[in-house]
């Protein structure tokens, strides 16, 4: 069997993405970034090109930027995301707000649209800003939550929100892919076992957006919410983004009423009344700032092709996961993420009882994964600016520290 | 009397504040920029110092940010602001979200905590977000609006709150400064007759917050929120800050439950436990890239003192009243903001049948004041960024547009 090292060298060299990975801003003393599905990476333009959006378009054209360009920016920028990443037509996605802040406006707005429902159906491993947002909302509506316990590693599967979802189920609320194990969801099958039980399915994208191919139209999805601060590089803290499907705009209300959902923004009018389009889900003022750096990640991403990425990205966790049985497991390392590829997103997560203290000694080091409480690693791999070598220097650098 | 522009050469010759003037931006064709509370101009160190934080604190640090400077950014920043600009304590001011979503969760806090009452309490002529937002929250909890007709110029007086005010009364939700007419509320008064009726105040600072000198904590406040894209010059879109008086932090709660509110955010735990203290009305993660540039301003308005700043600020609307009365009385045009410095804000506006033709022609000739529906021009002055003269210069161009 080659070599590991030689493997990653082999595969970077033949890498028809490989061009990309110089774009990224150099880290000094950074010999492996793997928390790129954290934190992504800025790219080498942005400092600069963020530098003349503030001497340009808000210094010199001021407050007429938002007449030539801002007001639309949000559903713009939306589409342009749905084209690149979500298998979404135009008119339903706009950036705003936090992924909290949408979740709880779409979780309220589904679970509205089902008036006589009274369940709301979540993992209970799910990431923690969607199980408390839906016992957040649950409360406040007398509903209840209802559990579901999936299988830590293959996550939520059809079968099992079949046997939880029923008459009593107004929306279905799963994350894409585990935060913690990679495990990418069957959307089709589990968005239509949500619907045969006349439930709405809510699908959170932070971990699948600009490293899977996600098809939300053809999987027939009813809401999505998702962040740009992952594989989409929009920098920290970058606003989130909503898919409400076209068949629900007329319907659907979203509870935090503000001036730029209005139907007329500038009409100052005596009652809110919500414009006709996905815009009724912005509230406030759109973060303009925010949105900038992740359209310098979209051009590479629309040139780059979301199944180009995706392919490049099961390179990079098939590379990891051969790492892991040949250079980890040895050593009481176990695989914490699915093997086959196909039911996997963008990273890999370990486990090791000593995990807390080896992530602490490679930060130390410069190699940067994420510690998962209470004993995993997670290996991020952000296809466009992570290499083989890179991912493979990672494995090695968890061996050595749990050698040490 | 003197020519209205030799005073204004006089008064900026004599300014102390006047050295800040060359350190925003210069927006070439622009002769008067008026409407800096809307949008305020960014700092000529902006652009470096944000391309700077892109290429070290993000792009170097990377995820170790976090850890490092990001997570208490939000209570940092806060606590700043409420230094400078708010007459707070530390402890009881966070930047987060939007203007409307903090709305949102302030006035939803702030009704649940008089869960007996069913009233909420709002000036008719409020910003739009103000009465959308209670609208909505206000049909959601089964409560009904109590509106409020104020003085178009003078604005809502501490009688209005006093008469409207009773033991239905949960909320009463006003701006301290009005959007339209400048007008300045009494804050105490005011609060004090809300308190009388045991009803929560929560004070809207979107147009005094960095021009007027608020004091929060002395005025018995209970709830306040504004933005820092105005006065603040945090560039467009960046996030809002939100204020909850010390003794409200264990009774009230928000209603958007997210990971960044939790009482220990990385403990991935199966229940939301908010945090103990200001930080529990963060909901998802920091808009970190948002928050940059209002700290290059607070730099200046800390150094110049907010103090400083409203003598300004009543200098530069004294010569622009007295301009609208040698100018553009004359012409038709008449005071839509109070005449008495003590009770008026930051801008002044002026009606004109005219004004929507006569801005768009400002505009085209790079004078940039605000047109307000049906018939209003607003004169924004930003007193570190804006010249007695080009106040002046504002005025003159608003009576040679009329002329012509």
């Amino acid at each position: 069997m080659t070599d590991l090292l030689d493997t990653a060298r082999t595969l970077d060299a033949a890498d028809p993405l490989g061009a990309h990975l110089d774009a990224f801003v150099n880290a000094p003393g950074v010999s492996a970034y793997l928390d790129g599905n954290s934190l992504g990476r800025p790219l080498k333009e942005t400092p600069e090109r963020i530098a003349e959006f503030i001497r340009t378009d808000w210094g010199t054209r001021l407050i007429r930027s938002w007449d030539e360009q801002w007001m639309d920016l949000p559903t713009r920028l939306g589409d342009r995301i749905a084209s690149a990443c979500l298998g979404a037509a135009q008119g339903q996605t706009v950036v705003a707000d936090s992924t909290t802040v949408l979740l709880y406006k779409l979780v309220r707005a589904g679970v509205a649209a089902r008036p006589d429902r009274t369940e709301i159906v979540i993992e209970e491993s799910n990431f923690p800003t969607d199980r408390f947002v839906a016992e957040g909302v649950a409360a406040e509506r007398g509903m209840t939550l209802r559990w579901l316990t999936a299988d830590p590693i293959h996550g939520v599967q059809a079968a099992d929100v079949a046997a939880a979802a029923n008459e009593r189920t107004a929306l279905v609320v799963l994350s894409h892919v585990d935060y913690r194990s990679g495990a990418l969801a069957d959307m089709k099958a589990i968005t239509h076992a949500a619907h045969e039980a006349g439930a709405l399915m809510l699908w959170d994208l932070c971990h699948s957006v600009g490293v899977v191919a996600v098809q939300l139209d053809e999987c027939g999805v009813d809401l999505a919410v998702g962040c740009t601060y992952k594989y989409l590089n929009g920098g920290p803290g970058s606003p989130a983004f909503a898919y409400v499907n076209e068949r629900h705009h007329q319907v659907l209300r979203q509870p935090i009423q503000g001036w730029m959902g209005a139907g007329d923004v500038f009409a100052m009018s005596s009652e809110y009344a919500p414009a006709a389009s996905i815009r009724q889900f912005i509230s406030g003022t759109p973060p303009v700032l925010g949105m900038l750096a992740m359209q310098h990640m979209l051009e590479r991403i629309e040139s780059a092709s979301i199944e180009g990425i995706r392919a490049k990205s099961i390179s990079l966790t098939e590379l990891v996961v051969r790492g892991v049985d040949e250079e980890l497991a040895p050593l009481g390392v176990r695989l914490l993420s699915p093997r086959d590829a196909a039911v996997r997103g963008g990273h890999i997560t370990i486990g090791h009882e000593r995990a807390a203290e080896v992530t602490k000694t490679l930060w130390q080091d410069g190699v940067i994964p994420d510690f998962r409480f209470p004993d995993g690693i997670r290996l991020g791999l952000s296809p466009l600016s992570t290499s083989h070598v890179e991912a493979v220097s990672g494995v090695l650098a968890v061996r050595d520290a749990l050698r040490a």
